[in-house]
């Protein structure tokens, strides 16, 4: 008989899985903690598996092979993750949110750990296939979700600051053209942070034309770093034409209107094309 | 017989649990998604209250009453907030760390996803008693560890910017004596990032003399929030009386040697102590 039993192991399985996420765990590290063995974990892993698909948990795969093991990702349905954005849109379409120049503060939710998890999980589920070996983003709004999407993605976070500061030792400096495109503005990255050969996913919290977005691109080349990708929480609409390609927002702002007080501002057509997709998959499975 | 089987449930509860620390669970609300009596989810709690105990996977406490239910607390245990701060420390004792000035370079392991989350649990640990409504932070190098000490405890993350910005509103900007104690800084928090009657705990990554920290705690007169406690991961040992009281570090650097390459780094007494007295306290309930 085993020497834990099927109950506690799944709790702890569970438990271990979630705290780390995207990291390989071999059924010989389980067996080792349990003293049971590989036919029972194997079990226990397809119970989970099952598990977790049913109650919308997040996805545990399992890797065969030499290198084999399982692996949990905090992946949310596509209707789930349509529905997270949604009601972040909804909660942030409010006229109290208006400042003065058509700015809208959202300093509240870009730090609320719950929203920000969420909001890591779902950009971290559109890159996994992309590998990237670290998490770029510049100070400081979008520090909490580029965390959160490290997190999920089990990879550190880089931050390029606003200017050279002696606790980052040297660094490399770059000029960049800022949002309005009317002046040149500095931007500077620790010559320790990141490595030659690399892969790096920008995450921002927000873009108007991209021009952040641009210089952490031109600052990733001067590092000879790939980006694998550029996600930001909100975009706007206009200019349809960004200074960088490839972009993917999770929620896009039409229109701020001071004057009206009305704001407008939906989830990305991505998200309402995915969550469509996965229903026509479900009806045919169905009928099926 | 229950329509959701008890290994199901064990391993949902763990969880949901897991992912909203320090937030009470009814069990109605369990009772509702599974179709359990309230008996069978009293044997599941308990059982895993036991089990998280035995495998130091954190604290689940149960409340009774009219309010009652079950919460999750990320605690670790002193031996192991310990080792974590030890095995940190000695990571960052590395002579390739020291930088121009006798800086010493943390910004990686200061956005490490697993390092900030362990740290930012040991921090919570501190404070849940003092039931603060909100952790604050200046940016940039202290947000991560900041935020996750903000999910540990299941409040909102507040930053103090060095500048007032136009998409954070109407702030309140104060002066401060920064850190050299030299010459005269300013920081700024939008108006309405918190409110009057609050608690704040204010958390960073470094202190020397506290001037950073004095700050916050001005700012918060000025919004009329009670500080309930400011805690540093790091804090150097000179000088050794700070501008502010009551501070609570993680780790200590004693000195760092340009010309030797020496760095001495180590965890604070308190965590010492109190891994010393739960040693003391395990060794009595043995013998009893």
């Amino acid at each position: 008989m085993d020497r834990v039993r099927r109950n506690e192991r799944l709790a702890i399985m569970t438990k271990m899985l979630s705290d780390s996420p995207n990291e390989i765990m071999t059924l010989g590290s389980f067996s080792e903690l349990f003293g049971s063995a590989k036919s029972s974990l194997s079990e226990d892993t397809d119970f989970l598996k099952n598990l977790f698909q049913e109650y919308h948990l997040g996805q545990i795969d399992t890797m065969t092979g030499a290198s084999g093991g399982i692996r949990f990702r905090p992946v949310p349905t596509p209707a789930d993750a349509l529905a997270t954005v949604s009601s972040l849109a909804a909660s942030v379409s409010s006229p109290s949110r208006i400042l003065p120049g058509g700015y809208l503060y959202m300093s509240d939710v870009l730090s609320s750990p719950k929203v920000v998890e969420a909001v890591g999980a779902i950009i971290a589920s559109q890159y996994y296939r992309a590998e990237p070996d670290f998490v770029l983003t510049m100070e400081t709004k979008g520090i909490p979700v580029a965390m959160m999407t490290a997190r999920a993605l089990n990879v550190p976070m880089v931050i390029v600051r606003r200017e050279n500061k002696v606790y980052e030792g040297p660094a490399v400096n770059i000029n960049y053209l800022s949002g309005s495109g009317t002046h040149v503005e500095t931007m500077s990255l620790s010559r320790r942070a990141v490595k030659e050969g690399q892969r790096a996913l920008i995450v921002d919290d927000f873009m108007r034309a991209g021009g952040t977005a641009k210089g952490m691109l031109d600052m990733m080349k001067e590092f000879s770093v790939t980006v694998v990708g550029i996600c930001v929480l909100t975009s706007t609409a206009e200019p349809v034409k960004k200074r960088v390609e490839n972009v993917r927002s999770l929620m896009v702002i039409d229109s701020v209107d001071e004057l009206t007080g009305e704001v407008s501002i939906r989830p990305a057509g991505w998200l309402l094309a995915a969550a469509d997709k996965q229903k026509k998959d479900d009806m045919k499975t169905d009928k099926g």
